[in-house]
């Protein structure tokens, strides 16, 4: 097996899902849950359309079967068979002949990156749409277009789907990822298949914690998600992120939740302190993704997100750029393994207290040099530090913070300390 | 109405009274209060001399007719028609000729601002003297000098004024001034004359708090209303200032209270932060007015002080050269204008809470953009991180610091979404 | 009396003791603490040996009586009678003759410090060894070697003293020296005899707290002494130093308690700001004496520690470099010193109160120049300062730090308003 084994199988099914068109509702998002079932135990859910959640209101369903711009000779210069970015989403059904300057109202394009064609949805607003490169649309002759979406918006349903694999306890960890986006990777395929693979591992996982993993359209689909579990969520949840942005190569991100300094944070800097030092770190106020809803006032989740390159910070960004080019086995196994080791960090964690008063022998159970040499005391150095702080009144991230040794490098100190039944838990 | 009107006309009110003999007591107070009475409805109050206030007593009424110094041919060579800070405050009545040895120990004068006449008083040891140039000083040859000074020192009383402008709220807003200084421009004619205007302004505004302003002499009279109103004062005062040194052109003061976090301190630092960032911050170790009552122990009202150049900072302070050529129309307005904004800050300023779980839905109420671009989100920015943290238990203050937007830019984003329904107060 | 009176008269006794064989226990150990108690009435004590303590079990009481090697025509090429560190602490007898490549396993040396016996010990475990500059044991030829240690390890009893100085209170003060170490002097001989002229100098002084000095094996017998008297030292102890590295002339060194904020952390740290402010913190991390047992946790007893150079911190460190010549009369009057005035603020240190509301008038007291000028402020600021902050939730420490004024400058202060009946103590 080699190093990226996994972010291999990841990048496969990134590869198989990609020309599937999502959106908020509809049968790509259908198609894709019913996917990803063949790997782990999803429940898919739906709701219908125009049901009300807090302020919001579930919109329409929106299907789409074809859709194109054919020129004067008949020529299909914009097809949404060949990438589905070319219709703005949530497109209401046209066909009509217009003229260019009519047309121009229409098409969208981005001056700044001229080969690239932009992801543009209009879900609360009925209109339609194309995008397309800014090369192709300013060299578009004088004349009539004849514009094309085979598309509805109909009384249907929005769908989302969990899974919660039970462990001892009943509190829970929650990864929240969204499957809205169409053809693209990095945001936004990479999210629900490395969630997939996240899951299926802890399936076979020994486990302390329960765990939950959501796939939902984003905003709409958080919101309606909380709207139907808060208040097991808020009994439950210990720790939450935002699966989203996890599959290049160049570096790790980490948004905050709102305050700043809930268990998810903490794990998320602690893991990443260690393992990818030099990661970006963003406040809450560089949030975008469904940690708005879940950090929300009086919804109050404890959500943070760990991400490869961050929404909204790399060029490719909610473009046809952000493509299969653009992510790696590599990238999806970094994201990955970090996740991995959070829920490491979050299943050893603990308030662990020493249970002799004074130091406790260590050399009798070998843990300690029988002869005291000038040196022999840095040898021990970190197993007598955690000793200190282990109060039961720090856990193991505040350990490691107040020691200065990376949190994993504390692990086989705990399992030590625990065989030796010198250590309590909580 | 020119954009210096106000400080225009609080301009001219100093000229008016910068020849009036103010001190602790006296005439020349009344007669500054009485003036003032022509613009706001002030209450005058005595207190008699030898009252016990606290660790002090009121000291006797002084008044002051004439005072000069003439030289062996008859001149005057001071005189206390030309400049009342020539007399020390206090001074005893004399009328003898004595040598200029012996006339040496009663002037006072400062060599390293050889041109001006330097203030003094000595309120609580009786004494009598004169306050010269340094040149002039210097130039005194040697001969007998008659000196007369024609002041009595009486049982009277003390006079200050205070005014109260009901709000719907019975919490205060509390601006205290002194009016203890002979003719002096920014310390301290400028404290009184924009008070007097920001009452004017006040009492035809709207306005939530009621707001207390009082005039009183320095220290002993700041002690004396504490002693008479201090359980009313702790029970109801929420912020307050010493309104001092507002007139000058040079900078912006702000002095913070005892322990520096009271909502005083918060309100100024977040209006000055946004509207004059260049501000000088000086701890409550440089304090040196009436918060040195307010704030102390056991008293312990939540009062700061915004200024123009502070007292003790700039060279002019306490001499001569303080005079109506170092203030200026547009350093009043300046002054002014911060506490009209520190006003409207503290008005709106509330821990506010939007009333919806996960976020409101802003787009149906045209408060973002039903299109979805790559670019969109900044755009909403602000609106979304201010709901971020309405969580009500941030106030405006606090969440303008959170999200990093000065705190005015905030207030017509709460008037929008209090006009949708979507925030709570309080 | 010169300034190093007190000094001289430590370095001398340092002198006295040099020769000892201190170890945990044993002869070595007794006739230190009787020769001691010529200076001031400790109480000695023991514990048998295998008496179980926490964790851990006391060890049997060693003695030795002579100890050498002989090369192969008789000659002691080592000699226990020339340096006590030339056998391994807690040695095991042996008398056997051995080839060069047998002893080898027994030797000790440091070969970065060529010169130095290094000091070993082997508490815990059976062994002997012997110790040796590393120059000495490059050159052994070979051949065998006669070995002979006459040393026993049997049932006896481990020695430990104290001494409480009964104050007007019952809470205390506690300092803790260890007397395990043989023939070094800034680790070891400073701290004992530093604490014994601490102690008679308190015997004498008018006192507020209790004091309690504790005499004692490193580790073994701190573990003890907390075996036997937690619940009163958790009761009583309001601050705690483990007195030791009390003699060069190099630096001063803190070392802060466990969690860094307690009366001992924030008084020693006062003093030194004041004192010796180039002295060197170190935090808990770098521990390595007797605060590892008084801080663990559930132990939570408020103990720092300050040094000249810190033991592991110096090249003479744990080898006979460290010797009568690295310490001096001067630099152990220094650590006298600096604990002298650490004792001072303690007892001085306190939640002081004004008792009047607003500031008291000082000029009547003469505390305050009657003459109010220009400058008069600055003359008194810091009793300003101090009254401003003296509202009994401020202790000395606290004031000190918040008007930047040294503690120590502010005791005639604090004697000057108790004098005026203006202060009330906690």
């Amino acid at each position: 097996m080699n190093q990226n084994d996994t972010g291999d199988k990841i990048y496969n099914l990134i590869s198989e899902l990609f020309p599937v068109n999502r959106s908020l509702t509809g049968e790509g998002v259908r198609e894709t849950l019913t996917r990803l079932q063949d790997f782990i135990p999803l429940n898919i859910h739906e709701v219908k359309s125009g049901t009300e959640v807090y302020d919001w209101t579930v919109p329409p369903e929106w299907n789409i079967r074809d859709a194109w711009i054919k020129n004067e000779k008949g020529e299909k210069i914009v097809d949404f068979q060949e990438s589905n970015l070319h219709v703005v989403g949530y497109s209401t059904p046209v066909d009509q002949t217009i003229s260019l300057t009519e047309l121009r109202a229409h098409l969208h394009s981005l001056p700044e990156q001229p080969q690239a064609i932009p992801y543009i949805t209009s879900y609360y607003k009925e209109r339609w749409g194309f995008c397309m490169s800014h090369e192709e649309l300013a060299n578009l002759p004088e004349g009539d277009y004849h514009v094309h979406i085979d598309s509805d918006l109909s009384n249907g349903v929005l769908n989302y789907a969990d899974l919660v694999i039970p462990g001892e306890l009943e509190e829970e960890i929650m990864f929240s990822t969204y499957i809205c986006h169409p053809s693209m990777a990095n945001n936004e395929l990479s999210g629900p298949c490395v969630s997939t693979y996240l899951a299926r591992w802890l399936m076979e996982a020994p486990r302390k914690y329960t765990y939950r993993f959501v796939f939902l359209p984003e905003t709409i689909g958080s919101i309606v998600y909380l709207n139907q579990n808060i208040t097991e969520l808020k009994k439950k949840v210990k720790a939450g992120y935002v699966l989203t942005c996890c599959g290049d190569d160049r570096c790790y991100s980490f948004v905050e939740s709102r305050l700043g300094n809930t268990l998810a944070d903490r794990a998320a800097r602690a893991v990443l302190d260690s393992l990818q030092p030099d990661f970006k770190h963003y406040s809450f106020l560089e949030r975008g993704s469904d940690e708005r809803q879940y950090c929300a006032p009086g919804v109050d989740l404890p959500f943070a997100s760990v991400m490869r390159s961050k929404y909204g910070e790399y060029p490719e960004y909610h473009t046809s750029l952000d493509d299969l080019s653009l992510v790696s086995a590599a990238g999806l196994q970094g994201a990955y393994n970090v996740y991995q080791a959070i829920i490491e960090l979050l299943e050893i964690n603990d308030y662990y207290q020493i249970n002799c008063l004074c130091e406790p022998q260590l050399g009798k159970r070998g843990l300690y040099p029988a002869l005291s040499t000038k040196k022999s005391s840095e040898a021990v150095r970190d197993i007598s530090s955690f000793i200190a702080y282990a109060d039961g009144k720090h856990d193991l991230i505040d350990i490691s913070q107040r020691i200065k040794v990376p949190v994993d490098h504390l692990y086989s100190i705990v399992y030590k300390l625990l065989e030796a039944e010198l250590l309590n838990r909580d």
